[in-house]
């Protein structure tokens, strides 16, 4: 299979390369060499796709573990088959087992318990009212029946097909409505020919009890992956990823590029772009994370509707961020002397905020109250205040440019937007702290106080 | 079923509050009173779900008709079973085109294509393979054997849970592989209790082949979704909500707030949002066209990933626009003097930036080369020349307070990034038209040429 897909992948990425090459050497032409050439080709993408994968199992060694507790789930399960008495009892009903175990194993426990749940309470709901169905199909007489069956098969394919369609019930219960459709179809359907409708019932409810009940052991009790703490270390990274941006930004862009390096190679100036595209997976984790027992310092009913808050807080200042960034690069910039002037504040802005974020990230991730996020927030807002005092002491000569002013206003303003959001996340954070709970922990070392008074003047 | 997820979905959501009328009537005064609030409660949440489901048939029709195309393939497939001749020739295995029905039946065409052509695929390699796993562990003698079975059974398992990690498998193979796992499963599993492995093999390929084209059939004939046609809608009308906000941008920041209006009741403002999050979909919809068939003006091998960069590129541009946003409501506004100055040259840039993004939208929708946008666009870059001019010009006076000047100058500035990004857009929109050879229409009206010459200065 894996063979089958990386040929397909090469050639789908390769037709028109190798259709040029064809034209280019003429059908006569042809002969070993463009085959050589085609197979050393086709080394190197098997070579690339193998150490693609090596490098997924090296960012995320749980990936590996996740696959041999997938194997050991399904030769678990497949012990139905192997072992006479227990063949003996379910007889071709254990293949319900194996489908269950291939269906619901996923990586992390909530995906797994809520694909189980629904597969279960599913089964239990569509084989009670297919068992209905068949009752009053049954009444219908031998040419009835199957008129009967059909239009309850088709009404509820269509209205389940229908409901599928409601957001909220496709982010908990769209698994669930599946099987459903399915059960009902199967066993009504089976009906008409197997009398022992209820026995079919109670083979297949317990069949996927065995599967499901197997994929949530499995998966809690060997190296358990948590989605409630991926979403967890998911904020707190993002956060984190805007800090270390915010922090090298001041010196990035206030940076004469006189020293002749290039500012794009600055990969640690790229991590926020990630933090863009985050919601899908916010929402995913979320949805998983609701379904999981209490573990760690994760109760049930956790509050991870605050989660989805602070990650809308973080992507809006991810967006910020972005327009800061196009500012980094941008061929106008503004003449040293202005820049030199406002330096020191926006500095202080960017790196204060940049602080907090990573203090408020690092509060998330232990747990613990975020003490020195408030002090970095007023470091940053003293610092927008400074700003003002700043312009409005006319500072500015009377022949400056407005034009070339512009860039670093632009600059400042983005930053005030950032220290806001900032602010915003850090409430955001301290209610979070507030409904959990976290530690409180005396600070060793003491950080700086927020600076007050006249305002410093970069540079210049 | 919907009845116990409309219960389970008002248990979830009301259960705190609950609780705390609970707490406030007292254990021992609780009577009819609260049974009655609460079934009326019920009550209020079951119409809102059903007024739900009715927008969302209102919304997009095509829900309705997917619907009722499931249950028609559903019951078309359940004929398996009531028809005799058919019931003979594949008995219990009729069930396998039930179960593909339901689970490949998807939306749009691309979707289901991709599902069955996973699925039929991954059956015959999974079904050539378990029967070689099987006449393998046939060698190993009748202790041996299950064991061999066990082996190749979990390292399957393992090897292509671990492939679909990889981001590129995961988007268009994923349910392959889980079919591919599956079925090896399944037919190693019963191949130890069936010698007749080579015919089960048959059936249950059969069975999938005829679900899965009865899938496609009434997918491509009745009423067909294409997910192509989809995306090429969704990236137009995305570039349609920019455009609408950028025409009315100018007018709403420059207008005065003292006609006691409030700001924040412009829903037409907020449509650029949904852009912001439209990531997953247009991937998820690229992905479902690249498996879809020519039809209408789409071609098989149709570039697709050109419209995920216009994508990309509309997203940048609606950062920008959420950073304009922010400074449509905030706070601190600039005095009417400054704002005055450049309301003229600001508002051209906001209107002609709209202008084109309408343009190129409507330009995609069509498949019409777009004419006026390069017009629009020109307008708008020698707005931003004259905005040059005039901040050089010195038209303002020295007493200008440079504070006040930092909100307009950043309105200014977000709208020269904004001028920049349509026109990047608006070169991948023509490297489409090129792509696919728009028609070229001449315009019955002629637009409004560039403006050039001296800059305007706004009504002060």
């Amino acid at each position: 299979m894996q063979a089958f897909l990386i040929t397909f992948c090469i050639s789908d990425m390769d037709l028109e390369c190798a259709n040029q090459e064809t034209v280019k050497q003429g059908l006569l032409a042809r002969g070993w060499p463009p085959i050589k050439g085609f197979s050393k080709h086709v080394k190197t993408k098997v070579l690339e796709f193998f150490s693609q994968l090596i490098k997924l199992g090296q960012d995320d060694p749980r990936r590996v573990v996740h696959s041999l507790k997938a194997g050991l789930a399904l030769t678990l399960v497949s012990l139905f088959y192997y072992y006479q008495p227990l063949y003996k009892s379910f007889g071709v009903s254990a293949m319900w087992a194996v489908i269950t175990v291939v269906v619901v194993f996923e990586f992390s426990v909530g995906a797994t318990l809520g694909k189980g749940v629904n597969r279960g309470l599913a089964t239990l709901l569509a084989g009670g009212l297919a068992v209905g169905a068949h009752q009053l199909a049954n009444l219908s007489g031998q040419i009835g029946e199957p008129i009967v069956l059909g239009i309850f098969v088709f009404l509820q394919a269509a209205v389940s097909t229908f409901v599928r369609f409601c957001p909220q019930i496709k982010a908990r219960y769209d698994y669930g409505l599946l099987i459903f459709i399915l059960t009902f179809s199967l066993i009504s359907i089976s009906g008409f020919r197997d009398d022992e409708v209820l026995e079919l019932v109670h083979k297949r409810l317990l069949t996927v009890l065995i599967g499901g009940s197997t994929c949530v052991i499995i998966s809690v009790l060997l190296f358990p992956v948590w989605a409630g703490q991926d979403l967890h270390n998911l904020i707190a990274s993002n956060m984190e990823k805007l800090g270390i941006f915010l922090e090298g930004f001041g010196d990035e862009y206030f940076k004469m590029p006189e020293d002749g390096e290039s500012k794009e190679d600055r990969p640690f100036l790229q991590g926020y772009k990630s933090v863009l595209d985050s919601k899908t997976n916010e929402d995913a984790l979320a949805n998983f994370a609701r379904w999981e027992p209490r573990h760690g310092r994760f109760q049930f009913r956790h509050p991870w509707k605050q989660y989805l808050k602070i990650g809308a807080l973080t992507r809006k200042c991810a967006c910020r961020i972005e327009s800061l960034n196009g500012h980094l690069y941008a061929d106008i910039q503004a003449k040293r002397e202005i820049r030199s002037k406002i330096q020191e504040t926006c500095t202080t802005m960017s790196m204060e905020s940049g602080k907090a974020l990573k203090e408020l990230s690092m509060a998330i991730k232990t747990m613990v109250k975020p003490f020195a996020a408030d002090i970095h927030i007023e470091n940053s807002k003293s610092s927008v205040k400074n700003l003002d005092t700043l312009l409005k002491s006319g500072l500015w000569d009377d022949e400056t440019d407005l034009l070339e002013v512009v860039p670093v206003a632009t600059v400042a303003s983005l930053l005030i937007d950032v220290v806001t959001c900032t602010a915003e996340i850090a409430e955001s954070v301290n209610e979070l702290a507030t409904m959990l709970k976290f530690e409180v922990v005396e600070p060793t070392v003491s950080p700086e106080k927020p600076e007050t008074g006249q305002p410093k003047i970069g540079i210049s």
